[in-house]
């Protein structure tokens, strides 16, 4: 009766809450440049090293590179990204 | 009464599929090789065109170059995800 009302009203609640924050807490990006429209980054390959890691679990301390972190979150969250690595011979 | 108490278990139950989804649904990589542990691409520079962009939002269908799907998601979650775009001088 009143005890089933009030277990009910509470997970009700929690469904509010859960569906409001849905669809914030699932985007990619939790957090680089949040004021930036659209993060779109343009690398030239004459800056980039014989082997460089880009992120794109948007998580790396060190965006657009990525510095590992990747693994954290897939264990966090059971996901399989991992970074997009760019070689090129050395110019020498 | 037995009006609330029903109302409040369907809200109820709503909350229990959307925190069992909202694990999965968080997700970065949705549908990407996901029979992989760890999805990482190598390019070799010489293998690129001019100017490739490499997407950084997991839902391109030539991922991992970037079809511009980052558009729709980004209007559909309230995201500002965007791609890597590689540059460099023709080597002609
Ligand atoms: S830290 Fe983001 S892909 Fe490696
Ligand atoms: S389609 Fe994914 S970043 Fe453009």
């Amino acid at each position: 009766g009143a005890a089933l009302g009030a277990g009910s009203l509470a997970f009700g609640l929690l469904a509010v809450r859960c569906l409001r924050r849905s669809a914030k807490a699932c985007q990619v990006n939790p957090g680089i440049q949040k004021d930036c429209d659209k993060v779109v980054h343009s690398m030239e390959t004459t800056d980039l090293g014989n082997k460089t890691a880009f992120c794109r679990c948007w998580r790396s301390q060190k965006f657009p590179m990525c510095d590992g972190t990747h693994n954290t979150y897939n264990q966090e969250y059971g996901d399989n990204v991992g970074p997009l690595i760019i070689t090129q011979q050395s110019s020498s």
